[in-house]
């Protein structure tokens, strides 16, 4: 093979593009249920845009270069300083909230693995100009929907929920100093993978604050969380059946979640994640948009895709054609055509052979594309102005006009 | 304003975003409906891909770079080295002709102008494994098909189709040599804009070859070029309405066509075209597949996109809902969730207010948000298990049962 993809990139073949658009339609399907727009940005740049968030050290893992115009860029790793920017731009003069979704590609240059790809798709959904409960439980219902429509059920997820303010709470009751707040939340997060992550806790915070994080992660006192508990009443409300789980553990390490954090879980052997989100209150303002509220998830195709295709959800792909016309001599492939155009107009997926072929291999090559149904074009029927309708499946035949060959289709 | 797009780039905004699926589910649609599967490659590939069929000097016009693998890349700005690839690894054991079409962005390092950007959506729809006119003609009839769908009418565009084996055979007549062709055909193709072409013409080949090349571009004679002939009839025969005109003048300048070349162009103050294609034997064997006839074209959204809105053919952007349940009082906003959810799972694009905003401004936004019902939860209507549905154009209401709403909506 002369050319191969990059490590991490993909080629879409039929039956993997196939896969690709049923999970991006339920992904479309539930965020316009939801009363959520689609927007879209560019897949480049100015580098400068992402450091704005991540600081100067993101740009090592991201595909950035220079371009001919000397301008710093990169390929986007993820949408919400364009989504930033875009309110910034707009957002000044549209009703609140605002409420967008998109379903772009991402580019991350690490290293490739299982569930990780250096090109990914995935699918985010952001509430921006409320603070409301409800907002937050929006989002997560709309998470559970996309799962709901591609076939998972209320127990293969659970959705696992913690609140950095009563995080933030908790820490400045135990007298945790603000500068060792993130990495004891590092640690946090490190608790159910990593069996050291305990005792850096110990080290770090002493035995008898480190029992009480871990108490926290045991047993969550919801009592103390009312902001997470009106979430889980709305999300209840909003249709959410799977288990809604209040964990301490789930921190999500970026730095500006301000409310509500949550990741989905596919159960199993292992848990995977397969989508996380939260609100973000300062981060519009701090990318240089207006002062609002705001909130978001996102859902990528790879892991999701990978359990789809373990718990065989995904459906047989599509047939190419659903009608084949076929002249049985050479001298009726224009009237072929014809029909082939009479039945396009009217919506259906048909094609004629572009050559010749003998009937029985232009028959087989109709069924290898998926056809149900053929449309033969023979002599004798021609000069009566019909044609034969064969079913594919039952070799059951109808003679019909035809001009009236998509009707009888239909 | 602290961030913006680069130059050449484009934020899509709902309004924006609506316009371009718009155009892309026609595209859609009749690729399916000619028999088409739709595929996809990497937006990033080696730069050597788009070297092996362009030639290095094409480097100059992309987004090249070196990945922190040290791989020499660049953003993909046409799909034919990818589809090679894809062919290459996997269409021998497919059936012929394989029928493929695709969707992507396309990226090209240009000066940006009205209806040229630096990255542009494009579909492409290729035949691979037949050299019969049928195949040319289908292409042609696919494009045709997309534009009516998008509201075009047969006189808003004409087809200008050519043939690269006549034009072969017109010059090997002339006896123009082999070095030369590339030249003199570049002035052809220039004649109908550039004056100073007729001038070289006769500088370069003498009046005589000239006056001869100048004739076929006034009249084209079919007769002379039978295989042309073929493909216009096929073209008819598929429901292509348009005019289509054979011209010497439509030579494109690609080398590496080899057959039937043709663009479509958009009548009007100046013809535009917004779409090009033809057939290319040879390419996908000098790309490393095998050996192959093809034929492909490509049609981009950006005049298409122009055209379709000076002749005002874009559509309404849709409403962001279709229904509005909103509570009377914060006690019954659960309610209302619940009755959200209860539509959305019956595919409704459903909202309640995340907050408890008063009964009159939540029916103002329930308007803005396109909703053309709203669903009322009052406190009396809701002790007997009843809403009040309004129809918000006319004002009229009626109660119904709460667990039936979306039966009297549907």
């Amino acid at each position: 093979m002369r050319f191969q993809t990059l490590p991490g990139f993909r080629d879409f073949f039929p039956a993997d593009l196939a896969v690709r658009r049923w999970i991006e339609s339920a992904w479309h399907k539930a965020a316009r249920n939801a009363g959520f727009e689609e927007i879209d940005g560019p897949v480049l740049e100015a580098l400068e845009l992402f450091t704005a968030k991540s600081g100067a050290e993101i740009a090592g893992q991201l595909y950035a270069f220079t371009d001919k115009g000397g301008r710093e860029v990169a390929l986007r790793p993820e949408m919400t300083p364009t989504l930033a920017r875009m309110v910034a731009a707009r957002g000044a003069g549209l009703p609140k909230p605002i409420k967008w979704y998109s379903v772009p590609e991402f580019y991350r240059y690490e290293k490739p693995q299982r569930g990780r790809l250096r090109a990914f798709f995935q699918w985010n959904v952001d509430v921006i100009g409320s603070d409301e409960p409800a907002a937050d439980a929006e989002a997560i219902a709309c998470a559970c929907d996309a799962l709901r429509l591609l076939g998972l059920e209320r127990d293969d997820v659970v959705v696992r929920i913690n609140d950095r303010r009563f995080v933030a709470r908790e820490l400045a009751g135990l007298d945790v100093a603000e500068a060792d707040q993130a990495d004891v939340l590092g640690l946090v997060d490190k608790l159910e993978r990593d069996k050291s992550a305990a005792t850096k806790l110990d080290d770090k915070l002493g035995a008898r604050r480190a029992d009480a994080l871990r108490a926290l992660c045991d047993a969550y006192p919801l009592q103390r969380a009312p902001e997470l508990e009106s979430v889980l009443n709305a999300a209840r409300d909003l249709g959410v059946e799977c288990e809604l789980q209040p964990d301490f553990r789930i921190v999500r390490g970026l730095a500006y979640y301000t409310g509500p954090v949550w990741e989905i879980f596919a159960r199993g052997p292992v848990l995977r994640a397969v989508a996380g989100g939260g609100r973000y209150d300062k981060l519009i303002a701090a990318l240089g948009g207006p002062e609002l509220p705001a909130l978001g998830f996102g859902m990528g195709d790879v892991v999701l895709g990978e359990l789809l295709a373990e718990k065989q959800l995904v459906p047989p792909t599509r047939r190419r054609v659903e009608v084949a016309v076929v002249a049985v001599t050479p001298e009726l492939a224009g009237q072929a055509r014809r029909l082939v155009a009479q039945l396009r107009s009217h919506g259906f997926a048909a094609e004629a052979p572009y050559g010749a072929p003998k009937l029985v291999k232009a028959l087989r090559a109709a069924d290898a594309a998926g056809a149900t149904r053929a449309v033969i074009v023979g002599p004798e029927e021609w000069k009566d102005g019909k044609v034969v309708v064969r079913d594919l499946s039952s070799g059951d035949e109808k003679l019909v006009a035809a001009t009236e060959v998509w009707r009888t289709l239909a």
